[in-house]
């Protein structure tokens, strides 16, 4: 299934399942689903099995009415891990990491699928990193590799916008500032359960930056897996649901290119992974 | 006036403030008055003037019965600042910074006074860091240095509890992981509001452990100051009521002392700032 949440004309967020003729609001189709997605994720499978009734049960309303958040609009964590594809940490000058690189995001930047993303007037070196990522359902803490998978709740694309010159320009070498400026965490378009995707560490990932192919890779070259990660993080913080984990970016980002290339206003950046549909953003100037 | 969050004995969070004579919940004397800290902050300054009729108005319950927690329990946001008291930033072998050097931690990380923090077995070096810190009232983005103050709602201690060999030993040296184990994050015992403390940039800070000083220095020692922490904050990330910024740490830690000292269980840590109290937590071993 693929777990939405929109925006409703009085600006409230509720939560809704894609069908073939549009989205279902699920609390309206059977009032003890829950209208936020941190919610729906912590009553686990029995309410994953009462979405898949309401798909059926309730009345569509038509996709393009429909304006789409994040599918977890407020995670209580945001990790994201560095370095995480072979192939971009040699493009970064880095060595592959002996353990995962984790890093992190605050809420303020999340964005949703279509909305624009300011660009800051503090920054000259805004990048694009598409990225697979995870969300939690079930939450824990010592998590056993052997069971990590079952704490997922599924996957969605992601784009961890990054402003290289607050990443790597800054004293102490914290990457924080320059990946948390506001917008600069889309994700969408919908949350895709885990069911759905046979083998995620065989998924097709790419983006296009206004429509040229830069990134194009497969989730098969990532360092540590999806159920690594979730093990691993688990054993420094207990996961909770609706946590999300960004698992990395593919090689073909714009500071390794010669010349770079970096955002502009008016830029449109599309994350596309095999099975999670397509997470298109436009870039603005700042105040736009 | 000191405002507090208490757990009930069926396990739910409300707001109180300190009296002569104990705590006065909020809600149960005023009941436009919210049970969380962070909806109260987010009303703002009438929202005090009411706490305040509160205090004369309620009806106290005795400070023995009331289990604290930490005054913001579920910060959106933990913003820390590393080398901020330039004498700590050479007992560390780093410069003084040129700019706030920011890390953060996740909300599983925070604790309230007397609770006990848990040393993981992950780690072998859990060092200690006494704390001053800011909580953020009226939210904003792009805050003049010289309105900043503005936007305090007030401050606490708090304890930056510190795995030095994830903090420094992994690849990437992203110090997120070893920050933000299950409890590293204390605070408390109170938030005390703005007006009650004439300059922050003037308080005794230090930390005793086991009795013992171990830290003992001023916020004059700050590289930021406090108006320049939020600003420059305010220009990367959209501040929301609640959010906290740990401020850095004086000179004195476990891991700049020859031979160095890390925390064993049965240790207590006692972080004590001027005005603001002091916070009081004892590190156990693992699943104690």
């Amino acid at each position: 299934m693929k777990l939405a949440t929109y925006r409703t004309d009085d600006n409230t967020l509720r939560t809704a399942v894609l069908v073939e003729d549009g989205y279902v609001d699920l609390n309206r189709t059977f009032d003890d689903l829950p209208t936020d997605m941190t919610s729906l994720l912590a009553l686990g499978e029995k309410a994953l099995a009462r979405v898949a009734e309401a798909s059926t049960a309730g009345s569509p309303m038509p996709a393009s009415a429909v304006r789409l958040t994040a599918p977890v609009p407020r995670p209580e964590k945001i990790f994201c891990i560095g370095l995480n594809y072979a192939d971009h940490a040699a493009e970064s000058g880095q060595p592959a990491p002996s353990e995962p690189v984790v890093f992190s995001k605050f809420v303020n930047a999340v964005a949703g699928p279509d909305d624009r993303v300011p660009l800051p007037e503090e920054s000259q070196q805004v990048d694009y990193e598409a990225e697979l990522v995870v969300v939690i359902g079930r939450g824990g803490r010592h998590i056993p590799r052997d069971q990590a998978m079952q704490h997922v709740a599924g996957y969605c694309c992601g784009h961890d916008v990054s402003a290289r010159d607050w990443q790597l320009g800054k004293p102490g070498g914290q990457w924080l500032l320059g990946k948390t400026f506001d917008g600069f965490a889309p994700m969408g378009p919908w949350l895709v359960t885990r069911d759905e995707i046979a083998d995620p560490g065989q998924l097709d990932i790419g983006l296009r930056l206004n429509g040229q192919t830069m990134q194009d890779s497969n989730t098969r070259q990532l360092i540590f897996g999806i159920d690594h990660l979730v093990s691993y993080l688990s054993n420094v913080c207990t996961l909770s649901p609706g946590d999300v984990i960004f698992t990395g970016t593919p090689p073909g980002v714009g500071m390794a290119r010669k010349p770079p290339v970096f955002l502009k206003p008016g830029d449109t950046a599309e994350v596309e992974i095999a099975g999670l549909g397509v997470l298109r953003n436009t870039f603005v100037a700042a105040g736009q």
